[in-house]
């Protein structure tokens, strides 16, 4: 959920980036990439270890910002190359209609997902990758887990802001939650 | 689609409103408001008629922004019962992920959905209403049509911004498209 | 998931249902009752007390088959009022499609889901019930619990045939799994 | 909705068949086979042309029985190799729960959805295929359309059974109805 990285929104200057970020909720979207086998079924879950927005190193979802002009799809799409290097070939569901929406607050009681920079409402997905990942950018690391292992609680103790049970909601979605 | 009547909004200074609307897309809610059977099939389709954001007299959905800090459940609620009046029991789905998202642009080239004054994502529901209900405010009358009606070139004839498309969307989620 | 008790389908003779049972996936639905508040959010669920088709007394969810000629809707009310009473008043979502399906088979290995007396293709929902709730016919109780409680450990040791993990998913489902 | 060609079933001897489809409904699932962009987007239709159930010649979506001891999304898998042919390679949805149920029924007035000679509750997938299609057995022709042209009254009238209805319902569901 760092967004310094979009370089398409340097124009929005500090200054403006604080009012927007005090006054409207931001349009965000959360990939979870899995891996699947030949009947569609997820085998594996990918994590990234990434700085948190809370300072923290984390294991994180694929987040980001919606830009202006841009449609949901092509927000996945480059969130997903962003993070996981362009040869990741992200499927993206053809329902546009996100799994869930998570609902991030710096108020960390409003609804259990917090982002102490901002309110954002968050479109979720399951998104399939079939190509080779790599961390980029800022991840340190990117790392496949079976869904038993994503949803258990050693992994949900490493992440924050919720995402540890958005990850179970979308393990739920595809019926892998155990 | 009009939120002048966003009294909680008024803090938003038309420069800053200007501002927001120039460079990141709002988060809105659109609300299919309909009439179901004892088994939960849908029999009717509430539409507004009314002032459009282009200015034509339309039949429009519920539809409207997300504020700063507001869950999108509540969202939902305030404009329905700003439109329908406070006695029409909106039935808010348990589900809070919407059927789909409508995507308006300036352009309506790039979706098909179009708000000549911004880029906003919006959540779409199909909302049970039990209650009784009588167009507010900015509405000039609430009429009631079957799901075939609805879904009829009539009815498309009189909306605008892609809001048809948005209803036949909806009746389709509900197993009520013709 | 006793089907004595359907007594329209008293003419499927035991060597007919025995046929039927080895030949063909049955249709079954699955109902998670739920209370919801005025915003939508789902507040407790709803679950019985009552002798499970492994002869075991288990928290069970309302579920059944559905039969030749009868609509998945008329089905699903008419186990909600056989298992919760004819004052429920439940509200079977407008969208027809389950939010996911449990795939029961004898075999516990196959999907998790097990019945040891048929495989059957079980589409599943979360009901909204507002009105009075008494259990009836075999069911020895009704209790409501939280989502917190429903997805914990204790309840999940009370239920069997994987009815646990199919509640789960629907606390997922409505964004309620801790 | 053709059975002959389902070898595993050739013990379902015509009594046994006749008597399943006289006392319960049978599972079954529909798939629409489409080409995506790479953006997930649906640009493509497939649709055979076939003898349907009613005798007609007319294009039809994929479609067949899930058969005991079989997983749906095996059934999936099987269904559309054995009509687009064993390199169709079909990317079927993580999530197992149908867009919608479709409930063919003997009488055409139920549902809209009509089947001769049963009552069956059909799961309805749609499903990228990114290999060779070719029409395989009982199909004459395999024809890809845009969205728009499959969603047309043209198309629509070379249909059957409420399969139509069906498709709309599906093209809705990816956000492509126009």
């Amino acid at each position: 959920m760092s967004d310094q990285i979009d370089t398409r929104t340097a124009w929005l200057s500090p200054d403006l980036l604080a009012s927007v970020r005090a006054n409207v909720p931001l349009v965000y979207v959360d990939a979870i990439p899995v891996r699947v086998d030949e009947s569609g079924r997820v085998t594996q879950v990918g994590l990234l270890l990434r700085v948190a927005s809370d300072g923290s190193i984390s294991r994180m979802l694929v987040s980001g910002r919606v830009l202006y002009g841009e449609r949901v799809r092509d927000a996945l799409i480059r969130h997903l190359e962003k993070d996981l290097g362009p040869l990741a070939l992200p499927k993206v569901p053809t329902n546009p209609a996100p799994f869930t929406i998570a609902e991030y607050f710096p108020d960390p009681d409003i609804s259990g997902f917090v982002d102490p920079r901002h309110h954002a409402v968050s479109l979720a997905y399951v998104v399939p990758v079939s190509g080779d990942c790599t961390p980029t950018q800022q991840a340190l690391d990117l790392a496949w887990f079976t869904p038993a292992e994503a949803a258990s609680a050693k992994i949900a103790a490493d992440m924050t802001g919720g995402q540890d049970r958005l990850l179970r909601l979308g393990l739920a979605h595809v019926g892998e939650l155990p």
